[in-house]
């Protein structure tokens, strides 16, 4: 009984779909589809089961006992069909009761039939049913008659969600796992709690039909889309792609490969060819792929099909019309962001007010649009598996990037407990809100300099919402991040005079450009014959700028012209030795002179200052300070440096306390001769946002902190309840002597002396 | 005319098939050929021209004026048929007379030809000669045409080289630039300089016979290469790959992708069909997919593509049978190795005293091979573009990596100019090797110890060779590294107890495992959720070994027990926190115990001690060092943490000085407190191994270097003529206040002094 694969499904799906057209109950429907299978496969038995409150029942039979029916009941992983809904396998055997799954089922009267073959009804990408065939002949059935099952299961899968024969919400209760509460674990990039529904940046197609009406039209709309995809990919490889697109270089090459894969088209036309519409050819072989790949355990080849399900889906959309992001539909009101990898500039299309928090199934901490995402307040939980699978477009989500987790269709406990997290993070919040118009000054009357992080245009507001007393550090990289092109000298000038205007009588700190290493921006040709291994200690900020003088030259002019009669506080990044930072500073002298030249209106007072986040930097403070206005110790960058330990190293980032006995010495190291010298010294970094860290700095006689705005609040509380000089003896003490926990050190005095940490 | 290009082309090569078999004079074939492909491809006309003294000439025609055969000559470049042959493309043009090359010959009579197409007649990737039909009516030759003209031109350049058409030495003086000499840029790996012929690690396939006696026979063997291929691919995947060969992850990715592809086997069986044999139609195929990759110029891609190239040639080598790789064949006196990547056991597969040099396509400064090349003293240079194209097996290479170049098929003054550098080399080697026994003792008689650094049981011998004080830093990783498995205890124990015994009297400092971030063994399994992104600052050395305490024990116990009733010294990578230390040694004394609890032998001493390469554990060494019996600076990680420079960074390397104040007050730091708690200090790393720099450190007072064997003299030799007191003295005026150029001072002073820092 060989057949042509293609033959025989299309005469197969010719048939179901006039039963589907038919108006006939769904039990009718379903005794037609039995027989119609049945006949075309010339198979003695050929039955449905249906899962119905969580167990499969039989829902039609041709060759079994008519009695049975919705009298066979299996619950998953029972018997041969409850394994092949499971684990959503096909099986195909030539003697049913030797496999160890094999349950009998006298009802049935199925012990005169050897051979099995059953495949899964499968709707998204879970087990909805199974399809089986049985035979007395003990043979196990052809790879033909297979692939034919398989591709009628498809349009089964149609029939049962479509024809009425279940109704949505019974679809919806056979998905115990999706409907269940699930907790999820990520990786926490941007922190933060938010609660909403999940939007999928790219929605799922849902697909309509499966049979085609018109075969040669189905691979028309398929070849159509084909190009369209390929055209793409073409293009977001060869322009600035993450201006379009979060993919990176080694996705877009495996996107650029299956694309063009010849095989993959093939068997697309195969499965068209057989019957199916094309959204359903594609879903098809894309099962296919996904269960064979189940098969290969294979880590490499697991990203690999990653990226071919991306593919997939974006040929699906192509082919169906279904093309825009969620951003392009509006999102509504407190939504959660789902995606595999965001561009920062497709982060930013979202209406931020509404958007609430994202996960990403990839990820990584200085990723661009973590960077931006931290920026605008969003939070961001990064690797988080199988969102496809687990997650249902709209489903309730609870995002605890804190917890490092997302909770899918949280349970009321599980509300309860998220809302009294969150309440006690709004209740603190409103408190430290409280404090904004009173000054950051020590219970012994030592003024602090509280000043915030920023690299947004919008982020000036946050002077205001704060009561800082200035910008410590604007980011100027943050726009050359969020542009697909290098941006213009008049875009930053007029970036940094609204920043200016703002800002008002508050000083800004600008410093230069921080790219190159891991913020690679794909308009600066790279040299790739160099990629760098540890890009952290890479061809970076003043490094790149200093070699790239056209880009520096850009900005110092930008920078001054912005700043005409005011004062310009200018910085530079990774300063690693004195002469780098006199390059710079030269650079700039030089502009100034070119614009004087010209007669324009220069800074009434330019000041120069320098990142100290390099460790060789602080043996050299002699030979530096005395060319400086101000320094500036990047804690960030410094410490992973000093200890050798990548901060995104989940594993490093807890190994090494901010709170260790080396870096305060350090610290004081830096801070003694900058003092000596009076050479205003700031902290800018996450160290000085934490309460008692920035104790322990101001311990070490920082005044002045630069931090991120949420954090303002908490240390205005710390330094106001804090007796500076009672503090400085204990520390230096304990620096003397650095006590085994100088974490529970700290926080024992803080508590003893009533200093708000928390 | 439309045609099956597959029968098209076979009907073609069954006739060429007999022309070749003939034992006609080559001309006579030609001739023949031309009129085969003229009448199959009822072309009006046919035309063979090959390259004869850098020229391409009419070597015989069907349609053109025969007075024009061997009179028509173009250049390399000229008119369309030069065209083709220097850009190794095809052409085909409806109007010949419309192309910007086109170059009329009027004594071809080919006015009245309209249509052209050529295709190059390859061999080892460049033309030796071109196949053009042309046609009087204006209409473009068919892609079947096209197919079937560039597989007949495959079997004329077997044709050619074979029959006796043109003899070996004509063929070779046909590719000047391949006989021209080359200077080919690289990547310093492992310095050095040597000359010798090259040899590639996998051999190129010579394919003997083009046209197939027997299609099925050929299908069938392909069929075989490919299931042997995917096996092999298979294999490496799932085993410990980097035992087998130098590829990584991600291009075992790309291999399993491609030898699972099935556009790429049909073409190859559609190749077959057209009555090539396998070799010819994987070669076919290969030339036609490079073809047309060149036209896509994508970095992306082209890295795809040597992927695809590598697995062509090893689907080659499986179907020929010439299996081996040039280990397994033997070297001859003086190789120079080529491969695209090696692994280290691949690497230590060959007899090491006919390797003279390696040079890699690919290649890193942190790649095991890199690691053991450099302990074997065996020159790498890395990086190397297009091997494949500008080197021929046997060529004549002079290797000069400090130079980061390989001159292929040098000319006399290329081998004067490498001769007298290397003569210097050897001269100053032989120098050095006389102070074999003299102390290292200063001019005013400080005894300086002087010990070496070693890895591989081998390098003991250098302890006898340079007279060194005993080994400084035993690299314990390098067994790990050089294993397909984990080594076992005992294997471990025998090569400690080898190296102790090998060492006698001197003693040896064993480092225990530095593995992790950019060491890492795939027979640890890895946690690849978290890649790391910085891997030199990543979870690796002790952070590693503490965590997986099975491994270290392991390591303490065959330590111990090698050292059974001797002193073992024993020193812990990577330390950060004093912590760490503690833990580490807290593992060693909990093994001893349980050593003498089963009452066997334990060493009379075991004395621990800790690297300095973290830049935060210098902050608290009045923590750490009364824990300590030694300390010893790990130059070259230190300073990249330091400078947060990446020492693989070209351009870094180069940027940030080891002579720098920053570094020379760095180390002062360490050492005097050192000093003060009467622990001793030694340098180990690049540093130490350079004279000046090594000059600058017994300035700061440190009395113990470890450096490399090969700079053992040297460093004596400066030793022996440097005044100590007195250039203390210098240095710390120096450091007090640091020169603008603090190298070119100390540099000064040397040679005012008479200190050998050459």
């Amino acid at each position: 009984m060989p057949v042509s694969a293609a033959a025989s499904a299309r005469e197969i799906l010719v048939r179901l779909h006039d039963v589907m057209a038919a108006r006939t109950a769904a039990q009718a429907k379903l005794n037609s589809v039995v027989n119609i299978i049945g006949e075309a496969l010339d198979s003695e038995v050929c039955s449905i089961y249906l899962l119905r409150e969580g167990v499969l029942e039989l829902f039609a039979t041709r060759g079994l006992a008519e009695a049975a029916v919705h009298v066979t009941k299996l619950a998953m992983g029972e018997g041969l069909v409850g394994t092949i809904a499971a684990n959503v396998e096909t099986l195909n055997l030539d003697e049913a009761a030797s496999h160890p799954d094999f349950a009998y089922r006298p009802e049935t009267g199925e012990e005169k039939f050897h051979s099995f073959a059953g495949v899964p009804v499968i709707r998204r990408e879970r087990a909805v049913g199974v399809l089986a065939v049985q035979h007395a002949d003990p043979r196990r059935y052809a790879d033909v008659e297979i692939e034919a099952l398989q591709t009628v299961a498809m349009v089964l899968s149609e029939l049962i969600a479509n024809a009425g024969l279940i109704d949505q919400a019974t679809t919806d209760a056979t998905r115990p796992q999706s409907t269940a509460s699930v907790r999820i674990e990520g990786f926490r990039l941007v922190d933060g709690m938010a609660a909403g529904a999940a939007v999928f940046h790219q929605p799922r197609v849902v697909i309509e039909h499966t049979v085609a009406e018109d075969v040669e039209a189905e691979r028309h709309r398929v070849y159509a889309a084909f190009d369209k995809m390929r055209d793409q990919i073409d293009r977001m490889a060869s322009q600035a792609e993450f201006g379009v697109g979060g993919e990176h270089d080694e996705v877009l090459a495996t996107y650029k490969m299956f694309a063009y894969d010849e095989g993959w088209a093939r068997r697309i036309n195969e499965a068209i060819d057989s019957g199916l519409t094309a959204e359903a050819a594609i879903e098809r072989v894309q099962q296919r792929t996904r269960m064979r790949m189940r098969e290969i355990d294979d880590p490499l080849l697991r990203d690999r099909m990653h990226d071919l399900e991306d593919l997939s889906n974006r040929l699906l959309r192509m082919v169906s019309g279904q093309l825009g992001t969620a951003a392009q539909m509006g999102l509504r009101q407190d939504s959660i962001l789902i995606a595999r990898n965001l561009g920062p500039a497709e982060l930013l299309e979202y209406d931020r007010r509404r958007l609430k928090g994202v996960v990403l199934e990839e990820g990584s901490l200085t990723a661009h649009v973590t960077i931006v995402a931290r920026a605008m307040g969003v939070p961001v939980l990064g690797r988080v598996r199988d969102v496809r699978r687990l997650i249902a477009e709209g489903d309730r989500l609870l995002l605890d990037v804190t917890g490092e987790a997302v909770i899918v269709r949280p349970n009321l406990a599980m509300e309860e407990a998220f809302d009294a997290k969150f309440a006690r993070g709004q209740k603190r919040r409103a408190a430290f809100a409280a404090l904004k118009n009173v000054p950051p000054v020590t219970k012994d009357g030592t003024r602090i300099t509280l000043m915030v992080n920023a690299g947004l245009r919008d982020d000036v507001a946050a002077l205001d919402l704060t009561g800082a007393d200035g910008i410590g550090l604007f980011r100027t990289e943050f726009q050359f991040l969020v542009s697909a092109t290098l941006p213009q000298r008049e875009r930053q000038q007029r970036l940094y005079r609204d920043v200016l205007d703002a800002a008002g009588d508050r000083p800004v700190v600008f410093r230069t450009v921080d790219i190159g290493g891991d913020k690679a921006l794909p308009y600066l040709d790279h040299d790739d014959e160099h990629l760098e291994e540890n890009p952290a200690m890479g061809w970076r900020a003043l490094r790149l700028a200093l070699e790239r003088e056209g880009l520096m030259k850009a900005q110092a002019r930008a920078l001054l012209e912005a700043a005409a009669g005011r004062t310009l506080n200018v910085m530079f990044p990774m300063v690693s030795e004195p002469w780098e930072f006199d390059q710079a500073r030269a650079l700039f002298e030089a502009q100034r002179k070119w614009i004087a030249a010209r007669g324009r209106k220069l800074p009434h007072e330019v000041r120069y200052g320098a990142m100290l986040e390099v460790p060789a930097l602080a043996e050299v403070l002699d030979l530096l300070l005395p060319k400086l206005q101000f320094l500036s110790i990047g804690t960030n960058d410094l410490t992973q440096f000093l200890f050798a330990a990548d901060r995104a190293h989940p594993k490093l980032a807890l190994r090494y306390d901010w709170l260790s006995p080396s870096i305060l010495r350090f610290v004081r190291r830096v801070v003694e001769p900058a003092r000596a010298a009076a050479v205003p010294v700031a902290v800018c970094g996450e160290m000085g946002g934490r309460p008692l860290e920035a104790m322990a700095l101001l311990g070490l006689g920082i005044d002045r902190l630069s931090i991120t705005p949420a954090a303002v609040g908490p240390v205005k509380a710390m330094i106001r309840s804090l007796d500076l000089a009672a503090f400085r003896a204990h520390l230096n003490a304990c620096l003397q002597h650095p006590p085994t926990n100088l974490r529970a050190s700290l926080e024992d005095w803080a508590t003893a002396h009533g200093v708000e940490i928390t």
